[in-house]
């Protein structure tokens, strides 16, 4: 009974202050005197939106990050796509700089944009929507099956990707449902994969981030603004509307600590190939040292083992390398578990069928690490270039 | 059949490595020389473990937090019970001043205490279980239900609680890992619920949170170290085994976004009876300013509404306040859904029947923030006092 009093009292009362439109925007905001969550210095933090590419590439790993797969609505054709495009690319203009979504309805909730970056990637199901599949490059598709995949659907594919990074995980929260809202006539959330790093702070900067397993995960890494750039965005023998873009993979890999908790140290340094203290190669000293795959021991086996991951994953090949930007999750193990951890493991490249599918068919073969990892998601999104200020994302592919 | 070959391989080769005890302890770890993931200012913060206190309550709210409710194997008994609560105890002291656990398979991952903190708590199967069911405070039982829960058992109840805290999500995976292995044989997991904050450095150190729906959330808390301690802390007149301790209340509430956002700001104002920007009340113009709930408008009209959230979340008995610790939650939302959000919300208090039933018992009455917000999950349990070096937690009920 007094609920219901309650409510109509409110209903009668509110009358006045309820019903009209949405949100305030930031400028009403900020004429209303002192805020009380002022962002500190990490907090003010910002990446550029605008560039030749897209930010959250090559962007140095933000502590948390969200994955957001959508399908695309029936009938959404390429007009609506241009639409979906003018309003994100709007949008995430708007909160990496620290400013409301032009209708945030928790505007507060955007003034501190730590370091976000948003990223939008696209799957095959948006060529076909725009009528653009003749653009489409061959390695958009799925991965070919790989012996060790256990792929779940409820993980895989998707025609549109959102990357929404930050150093603050009310911030990766806020953004991702501002960016959702704004999608939700076009699109429905098909998966949701989130994933942490070190915290700010907690680590000196340029620090390899471990994975749940303890290792040091993506030491050998192309390097940005080399001549490694080739590696990573597409250039001019791509697709016109690729070109400052890349191809992205995302794959879920549950690991299982109960196993690998079984291993001694040494056993776990074999099967890596690399010290797990301070990551340097069974032949080295330190992380960054290049590993001596024709070492052998005084009995003549070799230092790093044949099956070594490290082995396993480097190709005589030197394009069969990728810049990877991964996330550790762990979510609530079901019954009877005692932890469901893992890697969202993400790599950026410029054509994921000459550079990334032959070293997973290596790792596929042969790798000691897969009797410890279970691919359980894969997708692949083609991400766009960057825009300058007056574009949108995807500008070029709908409207070439 | 190259991947048969491989295990067999390994399996041949590896006779040596494999099939040793666990893992190596940190002080082997400290002579193996330079560490990469040496800990940053942040990293390196710890908080006291001994104490009259257990920490993670009056401490200032990390920035993550994992709520793990265990259920007590069939035949774990007092002695059982003992030995749980010395090896917790111990790799709780360790792992708090940043060393790896005893037998701890990842101590790379000890490596960052970020101001770790792991709180035990007891639910009633603990003293049934050590057959001391007389000691137990009439409040360490479910709470009573109200007409506003609409509770699932997947988020309610529990024998034992451990609340792990720090500012960096890779030391809260560790810890729970460490802990809840170090149980397996004693326990299973009920339920995990995992809450954030903002990181460490981007807001200004004692800004109060923000919840997701934008509000500045647990403005008015007493205030430990002075003479509000005996709202927080068991006194003299409470059990002896908990003096030192407190009472935990655990509710998971979800907040509907969708609706909420179809309020416009003065309505969610109205609902909350505070400014959203600062978190003012409505009758004043700084978040700690106290409210004044006798202040009419020129129409004769209450200002703070009299329904609104803080009006009804107040009583006129000083006796009926908490210290709220709570964290906000952000799981994938389900099929067709945009968003999975709302508050872990955690209380502390003496007496939980004295001090927190009946504010909750109002809010379940009466309050508009009722048709946004539903609990969906609620548990008890008592924390037991701190302990000094040599002592165990929980020592004063399980030796009495």
């Amino acid at each position: 009974m007094p609920r219901r009093v309650g409510r109509r009292a409110f209903l009668a009362s509110g009358a006045a202050v309820l019903g009209g439109a949405a949100a305030l925007g930031g400028r009403e905001l900020l004429d209303k005197g002192p805020q009380p969550s002022a962002p500190d210095a990490t907090g003010r933090a910002t990446v550029p939106f605008h560039g030749e590419h897209q930010a959250g590439v090559v962007t140095p790993g933000q502590a948390f990050a969200s994955f957001v797969a959508l399908d695309l609505a029936d009938g959404v054709d390429r007009e609506a796509l241009v639409r979906l495009m003018r309003v994100w690319t709007d949008d995430i203009e708007r909160l990496t700089r620290g400013a409301p979504g032009l209708t945030d309805t928790e505007p507060e909730l955007a003034a501190v944009p730590a370091r976000l970056t948003v990223t939008v990637g696209y799957g095959p199901g948006v060529l076909t929507a725009a009528g653009r599949e003749d653009l489409r490059p061959a390695w958009l598709a799925p991965l070919p099956a790989f012996g060790i995949d256990r792929l779940q659907q409820a993980w895989s594919g998707g025609d549109l990707l959102l990357q929404i990074c930050a150093d603050d995980e009310i911030t990766v929260a806020h953004a991702v449902r501002v960016l959702v809202k704004e999608a939700r006539t076009f699109t429905r959330v098909r998966w949701v994969q989130r994933g942490f790093r070190n915290s700010p702070g907690t680590v000196a900067p340029g620090t390899t981030m471990r994975n749940l397993m303890g290792q040091v995960d993506g030491t050998s890494n192309p390097v940005p603004g080399t001549q490694d750039d080739r590696l990573i965005w597409v250039g001019p023998d791509g697709p016109g509307w690729l070109h400052g873009g890349t191809g992205m993979v995302v794959r879920r890999i549950a690991m299982n600590l109960d196993t690998w908790d079984e291993l001694d140290r040494p056993a776990r340094e074999q099967v890596i190939g690399r010290r797990l203290d301070n990551g340097a190669p069974l032949t080295g000293t330190h992380e960054h040292d290049e590993p001596d795959l024709a070492a052998m021991t005084d009995l003549h086996l070799p230092v790093i083992e044949t099956f070594a991951h490290i082995r396993r994953a480097r190709s005589d090949d030197p394009e069969h390398r990728f810049l990877r930007r991964s996330y550790n999750y762990d979510e609530p193990p079901a019954a009877g578990e005692l932890s469901n951890s893992g890697l969202v493991f993400v790599s950026f490249q410029a054509d994921i069928d000459a550079q990334f599918t032959p070293i997973q068919r290596r790792l596929d073969q042969l790798d000691l690490l897969n009797q410890w990892t279970t691919p359980i998601g894969s997708a692949v999104f083609a991400v766009p270039g960057g825009c300058r200020p007056g574009e949108y994302l995807g500008q070029r592919l709908l409207e070439p």
